[in-house]
């Protein structure tokens, strides 16, 4: 794809007035982050080569289903897929040599604001927010139905995180409006309310057009069939079927050489066997099935290996989320998305628990650090995920994302310049002494440690005095500030104009649906 | 050092038996875990000689001051050191070569129950609670000072708790007994309401002594001068100083053939340069240091390397605590104590939080998960901690060790045999249906997923109408709980009755002394 931006813009020389003008109006700009370590490494070789050989197996003697359509089935029939009836068998290489022939490695998300553009791939890190919650919830007044206002807010304060670099999608449902319209206001509030990259709607392959015909509006048209400037998150229909909606979707995007990202919904003892190592083997299977596809569609059109696999409490049948299971798997996952070429994308930020308290942080952390230590390019539900995607929290959002910013440090690694070894401090502070007033201290204190603003590192007494705010409380005031002090990003008034119109137009042609 | 006793016995075959009939009076033994996953490796082999050498010329030319510790000053002679005064300066290489020659890569350390003896080193896994807190905290009484009835009641829920293998040692301060008197209580409760493996006393040598001998009557003083029966935590006074209490209560431990385990205390910033290279380096240094002396005052005597590197709020001069500066230090201590053949402690449970809400579980389980993926052997603090170190909560305690179990099933890896991939569960179910009935789910669900006891996996309304717990909440039911059902495991009435003899005989020849 095209040149790569410099995703590490805050450090680069050069660009400071040029930032410091901009500050007045917009939050801090870093577009991605790249990743200076190396992945965590679980599996062997030849483990590996296991998972993919079983993945084989299920594609050759299992085959996928794409139900009701015949688009579909005719590129895999040319492709020279077995298809019989609505099911399709695979020789084994077939859907891989594919991908490695055409799929980019990595390839740019262009954002309204071009400083904001994102790379995908190699060793490149995106964080974005939690997707598809019906819910929402706040310490003042718990949990409701999301609504276009809560729809806005999130994205308002993802836009004023530094450490969410990507606005997301369906960040809740805005349960008010009509369902087969909100997809409409969805896509507007992500390209008026913020600047970030964003996602479309997946739900039916119309809404996925439209969403890409707003991102024309507001791109270009030809900006748009060269460049990739929308995402779309085909949750497919595990185990082994792609259902219309899914498929239809998935081509949509990439015929507009826009980015499907095709994530399996695998939960172990549910939609895919109990044991891990099959549900990635099934997981691997569905994926190349779908970025296949993608290429199929249109040769060369980016994709993200989407990865989601996770266990279920077998006593009730609840999904469980953030448990080591899930975090094996994952590494397993990486290393297949590492071998064929494909950026991987990971959740991070999962949790069953109701509320933003112990369980849910233990949960969370576990499987946003399995995210980043994996190797994941693209980690969605990285912030304010509640209860297995079932609510989004207004605190556990800025508490999360203030935990990516601790996770931007480390992906930096370990500085072993003369610098960072200080000999100088040893010879002037020498045994005993403290380095607190030395200047290798005084030189580098600014910048030596991550500075959580969520964090309170305050002695007891002071933070019993200050009201013994635990991090709730102190999440509750951080989200009404960055509210209060948004600024939206500015916007071309014709293409704002032109959005709307557009909106206003096809909504007429459609009744209010509901559910 | 002695035969590995087989420290995966839950699942050892012909065992269940006798499992079974000790299930009725003792909870669940795991003496450890062992680690089926490779290590995380931050920095290629260049950056790990870097430091090495770096420390090098902190030991060569800065040197360590050993602070009214003669005997030490005339082992560090006879070994060719360069004694100035209490300075002493060390060639390139001599702390290595020490160590290197005798010190054992794993060693066990014996639990007056054997089954529950430890191997440390190498690819095993150790948990230890929280160390140290002159607090204690529960949510029906908030914070106060500890007291020995505190003391008392962690030992028994770590007794009680599968996933912590070690009883740890100073788990809070009892403050209610006197200052110098204390240690012996201590001993006494970690022989006496658990047979778990345990630490000892460190404060001053004669401490130690007391520790060591109370030791010897447990288990004998030909075995105790065989085998290792109690180690000891030697928190040395960074920067680059021991001072008497620690060299000598290292040197004690070391002389009857215990373990120190030799632990710098290195705040970047504060007790070291605001760097993690520097800060690395110097910890690295110390460790040497206190790694050979033990060495030269018993070749062959168990060590471990402890690295307790963070960070400090340089705002506030407050420690930090599970941040990500610290996380990459570890990774590169851990490189270097297997560059040495040395069993590493490494720091989980970390957090300055007051409370064990999101901030406490974000800075935890980070920092517990670095301590597993970097590969550490006994992980201290592990459960309990809060407010660096300051108080150690009840309902913490059992919310980590909850998430400790998690660890266990990690460290164990991905398995991938046929039954782990289940071709005949896709063979059965097919695409589009679920597994939930199947064969192969039947067959295997009872053991494919950590069972959480702390976590809550139900639905909204379930949990909104059984009194929407949070985890706290449900983790001050948990611990009463576990109270309430622990029963002693069995002591020798000889031995109770010599370990309280030495208790009063000691305690008459001293006056209360409280601070």
């Amino acid at each position: 794809m095209d040149k790569e931006p410099d995703i590490n813009r805050p450090s680069r020389r050069g660009s400071r007035s040029r930032k410091q003008a901009r500050a007045l109006t917009t939050p801090q700009i870093i577009a991605g982050v790249r990743r200076d370590i190396p992945p965590y490494i679980l599996a062997s070789e030849e483990g590996v080569d296991l998972v993919e050989e079983k993945a084989g197996d299920i594609l050759q003697e299992i085959g996928i289903e794409f139900r009701g359509d015949k688009d579909a089935l005719k590129l895999w029939k040319t492709a020279g897929a077995d298809v019989k009836g609505e099911r399709v068998r695979f020789d084994k290489g077939m859907l891989r040599d594919i991908i490695i022939a055409t799929a980019p490695k990595h390839f740019v998300q262009h954002a309204r604001n071009p400083d904001r553009s994102i790379v995908v791939g190699e060793n490149n890190l995106v964080f974005a927010p939690g997707y598809g919650m019906p819910f929402v919830r706040d310490l003042d007044n718990g949990r409701r139905y999301g609504s276009i206002a809560d729809f806005e807010n999130i994205i308002k304060l993802t836009y004023a995180s530094p450490y969410l670099h990507h606005s997301g999608g369906t960040v809740c449902e805005p349960v008010d409006l009509p369902a087969n319209k909100r997809h409409l206001d969805m896509v507007y509030a992500h390209l008026r309310w913020t600047d970030k990259p964003f996602m479309g709607s997946v739900t039916t392959p119309e809404r996925a057009e439209d969403s890409i015909a707003m991102a024309r509006i507001a791109f270009g048209e030809d900006f748009v069939d060269k460049n990739c400037v929308i995402m779309g998150n085909i949750n497919m229909n595990s185990p082994l079927v792609y259902d219309q909606a899914m498929s239809g979707s998935l081509r949509a995007y990439a015929r507009a050489n826009q980015c499907p990202v095709v994530v399996p919904f695998v939960l172990g003892g549910a939609t895919a066997p109990v044991t891990m190592a099959a549900a990635v083997a099934q997981a691997y299977a569905e994926v190349l099935a779908g970025c296949a596809l993608g290429q199929l569609e249109r040769p060369g059109s980016p994709a993200i290996f989407g990865n989601f696999v996770t266990s279920v409490d077998l006593r009730s049948g609840s999904p469980t989320f953030g448990t080591p299971e899930p975090a094996l798997g994952s590494y397993m996952a990486a290393q297949l998305a590492r071998r064929i070429g494909l950026p991987i994308r990971c959740s991070g930020g999962y949790t069953s628990s109701k509320v933003p308290d112990a369980q849910s942080m233990q949960e969370t952390v576990n499987s946003l650090n399995t995210a980043v230590m994996c190797g994941a390019n693209f980690v969605l539900h990285a912030a304010g995920w509640l209860e297995g995607a079932l609510t989004m929290s207004y605190e556990k959002l800025v508490l999360d994302a203030d935990y990516l910013g601790a996770l931007h440090v480390f992906v930096k690694g370990l500085k072993l310049d003369d610098n960072a070894f200080a000999m100088d401090a040893f010879r002037e502070v020498g045994p005993g002494n403290h380095f607190f007033g030395c200047q290798h201290t005084l030189a580098n204190y600014e910048t030596a440690f991550y500075e959580s603003e969520l964090s309170d590192t305050q002695s007891f007494e002071n933070w019993r005095d200050s009201g013994s705010k635990d991090s709730i409380t102190r999440a509750n005031a951080k989200w009404k500030e960055m509210l209060r002090t948004y600024e939206a990003p500015p916007i071309d008034p014709a293409i704002d104009e032109n959005l709307q119109a557009f909106m206003a137009k096809k909504k007429e042609t459609m009744p209010d649906i509901w559910h």
